[in-house]
C-alpha cells in the first residue's frame, strides 16, 4: 500500500549499490504525477542538519514538489559544500527524468554520518528507479523497503477519508527523539489540497506524533517529513476530516517507529493526567520516557514505580507544578503507587506483554499528554556498539 | 584514610542487617569530636527527594552537625510521613549516643525507593556502630564500604592542606546525572573554619565536580554532600588554598564515581573549548555526555563523531552559539572532524585506553567546561534490568 493508495502517485525501490549490504534496495523515488503538486515539510532542527535537508527544506519552501528522492546507505551529513553539490545533482538528475526543475525535487538520505555517497551508484540508480516507476502496491512496498537501515520491517500505512486516500512510509529506529523521532517520511494524498492547508495539517499532526516518540534520546541530522497532494481524487476534502486523517496517519507511522525500536522488547506507553497544562503533562510524560534506569527496568520485566517518580522529580516546578504527594502511577492497570508512595504490590503487574502502559496522574489539573518509548536493552547495546552506523 | 583522615572525627561501618546481602557492612557512622562542629551541605533538587534528604536539609541548615548516620539498603525515599519518622528516630537514636540533640544528626540513606527501611535493625546498629567508633584508618575505610551499593569499590579522598587536612568518602555508581551527581558523600575537615564559609565552598567544589559527571542521565532522590569542619588542627586556613582543596577533593571523588560507573568500560572526558561563555560550553558538554548512541559507540571503540556532531546540534543557538561549518573534534588527540565535516580518518585513534579524550573546539570564544560520563555497555543493561535496585 504505501505511498501509492493514494491515486496520482508512483513509486519505485531499487538497489543502487549506495548500501554496503549487497543487493539491498536503498533508492526510493516517488513521483507526484498530479494534477496538483502541492507539498509541505517538517525537519530535523539539528543544527547540524544534511545536505539533503538543507536542500528540500529549501525547495518545499514554496509549497511546490513533483518528486522526492529517498536513499538509505549514507546520511550525506557533515559534508559540507561537495555534499550539498551530491543533492544538486540527485535533484537535477530525478529533474531531468520527470521533465520538471531541480526546485520541485526534494531529496532524503539516512545512513552513517559524514561520508559522502557514492554519487555515480546514486545517479544510475535513479535512472533504475525512474524504469521501475509503477503506481501498484509492489511499488510503494519496494519503496518502503529501500529506505530501511536497521529498521528490521517497513512501516507503511493507508487510511480512507471521503472519497480520498491517504499512504505513508516511514523509516526509523534508533536516534529517535522529539524533535524530530523519525529519520524520513513520505506521506501522499490524492485529496485537492493546497500547500498551505497541507502545512498546517501537518505541523499538527507531527507535534503529536513524531515528536511524542523517543526511542534513544537522540536528535537526528537527516529528520525529514514530507505531505504531498496530488489532487487525483477530485476531491476538496472537509478540513477537519484531513487533519484527522494525516494525524491518524503519523500517529500509526509513530507507533511504528516505537514498534521497531532498535534491540526493544516493550513498547511504552506514559501517559500523564491531572496537569495544569497540556505542555506540563509533556514535560513529565518526556522525562520519564528519557529514564534509562527505567527503561533498563521494564526490559527485566520490573515495573519500578521509584524509577518513573524519580524522574518526575526533575521537572522543574515552574515547567509542571504539581504536589509529589499527590502523585498516583499504574502500570498496566495496577495503582503501585499511591500519594507518591507505595500502592499495590509491583508483583501484581504482568508486564508479559509487548504494550507496557503507564500511567501517571498528577492530580493537578485536567490536561494531559501521551509519550511513547521503548525499553533498553542488550540488543539495543549490541547494535549500536558492535555495528558501525 | 578516607573521612578519619582529617583529626577530630571518629567513624565506623558495620553490617546491621538492613541490605539484603547476608553480612554487607550497611550503616555508617561519622561523628564530630570538635572542637568546632561547622557543617554544610548540598542535596538532591528532586522533587521526589527522601525523607533523610528532608530531614538532613533542615538540620544541616543551621550550620552545624555533630554526627551523620549512613545506610545502604534502603533509600527511604517515597515513604511518606511514615518514611520522614524513621529518619527522625534514626536521628534521635544517634543523639542520644552521641549526647546531643537530634537536629545536630544528619541522615543519609541509599537503595531501593519506595521501601520503609527495617527500623529496629538500623536501631540495634546504630549501637554497635556507636561502639566501633575509632579515628583510625580501619574504621573511615569501615564506613566507605558501608555506604556501598552497586559501587564495585569504596572511593575515598584525603588532602593536606597547610597544617589540616581533608578527608573524605563518596558513593554512588548509577543513577548519576546533574545536579547532582552523587548518592551519598561526607567531607571532613580538622580545619577551622565556620559554616557560611564551608558552604560558599561547598557549592563551588559541587558545581565543578559532582554537577560535571553524568554516567546514566538520572537524577537521584537520595543525593546528599556533606562537610564538615572539627577544627581540631587549631589551623584557620588560607581561603583560597581551602576552597581549592575542597575543590580538588570533590573533583577527586567525582572521579571515581565515573571510574567505578555501572558496567562502564570507559571513563570519557568530554571538553568543550572556544565557545562564548562557560554555560555555552557547559550546554554543549552535556548534551554530547547524554548520548546514548555515543556511549555505546565509545563501548564499541568506536570513536563515533558523527555522534557527537549530532548531539552538539541539539542546543538550542541561544544556549551556544556557534557555526557547525567551524566545530573541530579529536578523540584521544585524532582531529577526525574539521569544520564540521570529516577530518583525519578514525581507525588512527587508539580507543583501547580505559580513558577517552574527546575534545570539542566551537571556535566561537574563549571559554570552556569540562563534562565527565561512562559508556554504556552490555553491562550497564544487565544491572540495570536483572537485579531490583
Amino acid at each position: 500500500m504505501s505511498v501509492t493508495f493514494a491515486k496520482g502517485f508512483s513509486a519505485a525501490g531499487v538497489a543502487a549499490g549506495i548500501s554496503s549490504i549487497e543487493g539491498k534496495k536503498d533508492l526510493a523515488l516517488v513521483v507526484n504525477q498530479g494534477p496538483l503538486d502541492s507539498a509541505a515539510g517538517v525537519f530535523t532542527f539539528n543544527r547540524f542538519c544534511a545536505a539533503p535537508v538543507q536542500w528540500s527544506r529549501k525547495t518545499v519552501a514554496d509549497g511546490h514538489i513533483k518528486a522526492v528522492i529517498l536513499n538509505s546507505g549514507g546520511a550525506n551529513a557533515c559534508t559540507g559544500q561537495a555534499g550539498y553539490e551530491q543533492s544538486a545533482a540527485t535533484a537535477k538528475k530525478v529533474a531531468e527524468l520527470v521533465g520538471t526543475q531541480p526546485d520541485e525535487i526534494a531529496v532524503c538520505s539516512t545512513g552513517l554520518i559524514g561520508e559522502l555517497l557514492p554519487l555515480d551508484h546514486v545517479l544510475s540508480g535513479v535512472e533504475s528507479a525512474y524504469a521501475a516507476l509503477s503506481d501498484d502496491d509492489q511499488a510503494g512496498s519496494d519503496a518502503s523497503h529501500a529506505i530501511m537501515t536497521t529498521d528490521t520491517k517497513p512501516k507503511t500505512v493507508s487510511l480512507e477519508g471521503d472519497g480520498y486516500r491517504i499512504g505513508g512510509m516511514v523509516k526509523g529506529s534508533g536516534m529517535i527523539a522529539p524533535q524530530l523521532a523519525t529519520m524520513l517520511c513520505v506521506i501522499t494524498t490524492d485529496a485537492a489540497v493546497g500547500a498551505g492547508q497541507l502545512q498546517a495539517a501537518l505541523n499538527a499532526a507531527v507535534d503529536h506524533s513524531f515528536n511524542r516518540i523517543d526511542v534513544d534520546g537522540c536528535m537526528s541530522t537527516n529528520d525529514t517529513v514530507l505531505l504531498l497532494a496530488s489532487g487525483a481524487s477530485g476531491v476538496e476534502p472537509d478540513p477537519d476530516e484531513f487533519n484527522a486523517l494525516v494525524a491518524k496517519a503519523c500517529a500509526s507511522l509513530a507507533r511504528q517507529i516505537i514498534g521497531d525500536g532498535e534491540g526493544a522488547s516493550h513498547d511504552v506507553r506514559i501517559t500523564v493526567t491531572g496537569a495544569t497544562t497540556e505542555s506540563a503533562a509533556l514535560a513529565c510524560a518526556r522525562a520519564v520516557a528519557a529514564s534509562n534506569l527505567l527503561k533498563c527496568a521494564i526490559a527485566g520485566n520490573d515495573p519500578n514505580w521509584g524509577r518513573i517518580v524519580s524522574s518526575l522529580g526533575t521537572v522543574p516546578v515552574e515547567e509542571a507544578p504539581y504536589d509529589s504527594q499527590k502523585v498516583t502511577v499504574d502500570v498496566n492497570g495496577v495503582r503501585i503507587c499511591e500519594n507518591g508512595g507505595a500502592g499495590r504490590d509491583r508483583s501484581e503487574v504482568d508486564m508479559t506483554p509487548r504494550e507496557v502502559h503507564i500511567d501517571i496522574d498528577l492530580n493537578a489539573g485536567d490536561e494531559q499528554a501521551t509519550v511513547w518509548t521503548d525499553d533498553l536493552t542488550h540488543e539495543y547495546v549490541h547494535i549500536n556498539a558492535d555495528y558501525e552506523s
